[in-house]
């Protein structure tokens, strides 16, 4: 195996960014497809994507990332240099490698929406395909919808508390690699967020990009007064001007003393907002908010962030904080609260069989499942029940089909109608379980704050499984 | 801007991963140097990457991702949809556009070797380049740096307490997105682990690859003992058997009589090692450890997993649990403990004149700075001095020129140099910042266990500095 690094090289493919392909897996995943491929185990499998237990600090998740999870279902099949290297290792037959290099994934896909809020133990992804196909799909499709799952269920908490004050994603630099600034930035915007400052997430995703100036844009200027009048006279358009390199207040000052100027030389104003990244950040916002509306500045708009998390936010609009517009960074794009989702993919069928395991603490529940959402007529959720497919369950059905024979069977939603859905979603949710404040709820018992019940029929089937194991 | 959804396509390059380019970036990088070149600011700017301050969770951080960096500097250019993307937001002139779609990044830059210990405040990267490369670049240098440094430093805490166990990531499904799970496996790697699972790293870096079976191999099988078979007797090397699909000490009596009826028939063993993955894993390892041993299989390993962080490692080692191997995922891929490192990019120079902000909480150092670490006999870490560059301090200036006119000065170290680099780093580190416990440094005092000082010439050019801002 080579070591060499490839710095020395011009390639700028390599260079901007890791390419991804289908070696992006674990190693185990060829391993066992080896096995099944040599023992001719084609059967159908069911697979479960889900996560096992809330973190305590989310009251509910949002399911999001099926777009990308499809296309990278849709695009499933092995290059020759990928084929090559696997030989390389030494750990593989030539024939199950031929079969490998002429493998698409088949199966077909029951998924929630994007933006639909789900609980612990519900499948949000069910996949049906041959075993191997099944399988080996499985490191990438859980690296995909835990990133953006993560990212959108961080970012509701924002979108519920913000009261109507816009949301801007600064997190880029943060982010754990390109992949996750981007995605995550489409995971922001589709939970409610308003605008992203990563310009791939624009290009990409139509997401609405926003930007204002940094400090070191003050500093390159001989002052910060020639730098305000350099970025106001250079646009085109209402700007941001950042207030706190050296003293808030005196900046706020020269704003107003800047918008004079070009009032009284007939100019537009093109200060639209001013932005405060550091320090106090409330009692700065009022001081400034203040100096503006002392100096007939009452329409520009005040922009705060550094570091905030929803809790800061939250207590700033209690005290009544003039702020009209959050930019959300490291906290946000890295979900610094909870970085990470007890997401699993489990087996739960094989051959028409249903199967679980039950290691402790990670016990699964076996067979070809559906998730019933009961709403009141309000539109309020009541409860969920998690049952068979075909059983005769009160609700909405939430796992509907997307993919069918390895092809997307309906038409995705576009980002903006997955945007519209999940502000409905959050929207009907019972207002405890919108607040920051952990509501405790207990998904396996179908009690507290948001019941999600198992059926009887599963419970059951669950039984008889066991039953069958402990008489092997 | 477009806000359809690509999945209907069947585009692999898009599909399997997001493919990053040059709009990876954040809007106002674009905005500033519009003003930039419009005014004709292209003097020599001089930015610092630094970390502001220690997580309470980190002794000490390891700087990580210079080779991404550098590839990244040596790939810049935009391509013509690119610029083509820009020019549809209307937000930027023909001119400056048509000067962005010939710019390379021409300037110079020096680091610390990867797998170098640092500490708060201490720059890692300095670039020295005309103003609008040096601030273009700013949001990828430092989503780059940021993901390594943060995961390499999370996982060198597993390594000084590891005492010789193997370490394999397992990381890469919950890791935020491919890039992290590449770039992060090759992180840990340098830092002193094993192995990966995730086979793009072993393609891309030469980290070696390891795996085992997940549960759904078990479950998959008529029964748990068709499975362990069926897997060894497709094995031409010795496998690792996953044990507590269903019952853990039920599993290891079965690997124990499959090893017997393996040598009764004179076949190879081909057990090598047993994983256990949940419940109480001390005390399974205990039993497990104790089958195998009255067994006659004492030279088959136990390797743990299942959400191990490195306190439970450490627990774990001082109670003595027999164990050869850890498995460890998502706390090292995602640094659970903390996700994101206060790791910023900012202005210390222009047009050879020193620059800072003042911004609360947030001041930075002047001027073109180097970091000047102290060592004793032994090789002991003693101290270390941010000073200027040229001053005549004492010990070994950390940062070394690695690019100059914007191509590698020298051939990087490889990243297995790298790796022996960092491990002889670790080794001279105080012992009170080897151990998991925070030995609280206070890096702007000079005070704490591992002292960091400011030169009296840089904190006399900060003055400076700062009379002249107030004079204004």
């Amino acid at each position: 195996m080579s070591q060499a690094q490839s710095a020395g090289g011009g390639d700028r493919a390599a260079g901007v960014g890791a390419p991804v392909g289908m070696l992006m897996t674990d190693l185990y995943q060829f391993t066992m497809a080896q096995v099944y491929f040599e023992r001719g185990m084609h059967a159908e499998a069911v697979f479960d994507l889900f996560v096992r237990t809330l973190p305590r600090t989310r009251n509910f998740l949002l399911s999001v990332g099926l777009a990308q999870a499809l296309e990278y279902l849709q695009a499933f099949r092995f290059d020759a240099a990928e084929i090559d290297y696997l030989a390389g290792l030494g750990l593989f037959s030539r024939a199950f490698l031929d079969y490998l290099a002429t493998l698409r994934f088949t199966g077909s896909v029951l998924a929630m929406p994007e933006g639909t809020p789900f609980f612990a133990g519900e499948p949000i992804v069910r996949v049906t395909a041959p075993l191997i196909e099944a399988q080996l799909i499985e490191s990438r499709l859980l690296n995909l919808m835990h990133l953006q799952t993560l990212i959108a269920s961080k970012a509701a908490r924002f979108v519920l508390i913000a009261a109507g004050r816009r949301l801007v994603d600064f997190g880029m630099r943060r982010a754990h690699g390109a992949e996750a600034a981007l995605y995550g930035a489409r995971a922001a915007y589709l939970a409610g967020f308003d605008s992203t400052a990563t310009v791939q997430a624009g290009e990409r995703f139509g997401v609405p990009l926003s930007g204002t100036m940094a400090h070191s844009f003050i500093e390159a200027h001989i002052s910060e007064e020639d730098a305000f009048r350099s970025f106001v006279d250079a646009s085109s358009r209402p700007t941001t001007l950042l207030l706190d390199t050296y003293d808030c207040e005196r900046a706020a000052r020269r704003v107003v003393q800047l918008v004079r100027e070009r009032r009284a030389a007939g100019r537009p104003e093109r200060v639209g907002a001013v932005r405060i990244d550091s320090g106090d950040l409330a009692r700065a916002a009022r001081n400034v908010r203040q100096i503006l509306d002392q100096g007939d500045c009452g329409a520009i708009q005040i922009v705060l962030s550094g570091g905030l998390d929803e809790q800061q936010l939250q207590r700033m609009l209690e005290a009544g904080t003039p702020v009209d517009a959050f930019g959300v960074g490291t906290d946000l794009m890295v979900s610094q609260d909870t970085p990470a989702l007890d997401m699993a993919y489990k087996l739960a069928s094989y051959g028409g069989e249903p199967r679980r395991k039950r290691s402790p603490g990670k016990a699964t529940l076996p067979g070809r499942k559906q998730v019933y959402r009961l709403r009141a007529a309000s539109g309020e959720f009541l409860r969920d029940c998690i049952g068979l497919q075909g059983e005769l369950l009160e609700g909405e059905a939430l796992l509907q089909p997307v993919m069918h024979a390895g092809r997307c069977s309906m038409a995705l939603a576009s980002l903006a109608d997955a945007r519209r859905h999940c502000q409905q979603q959050l929207g009907r949710l019972p207002p405890v379980l919108r607040r920051l404040e952990a509501a405790r709820t207990d998904a396996t018992q179908g009690s507290g704050p948001y019941p999600v019940q198992v059926s009887g029929r599963l419970l059951e089937l669950a039984a008889e499984f066991d039953a069958r194991d402990r008489a092997e």
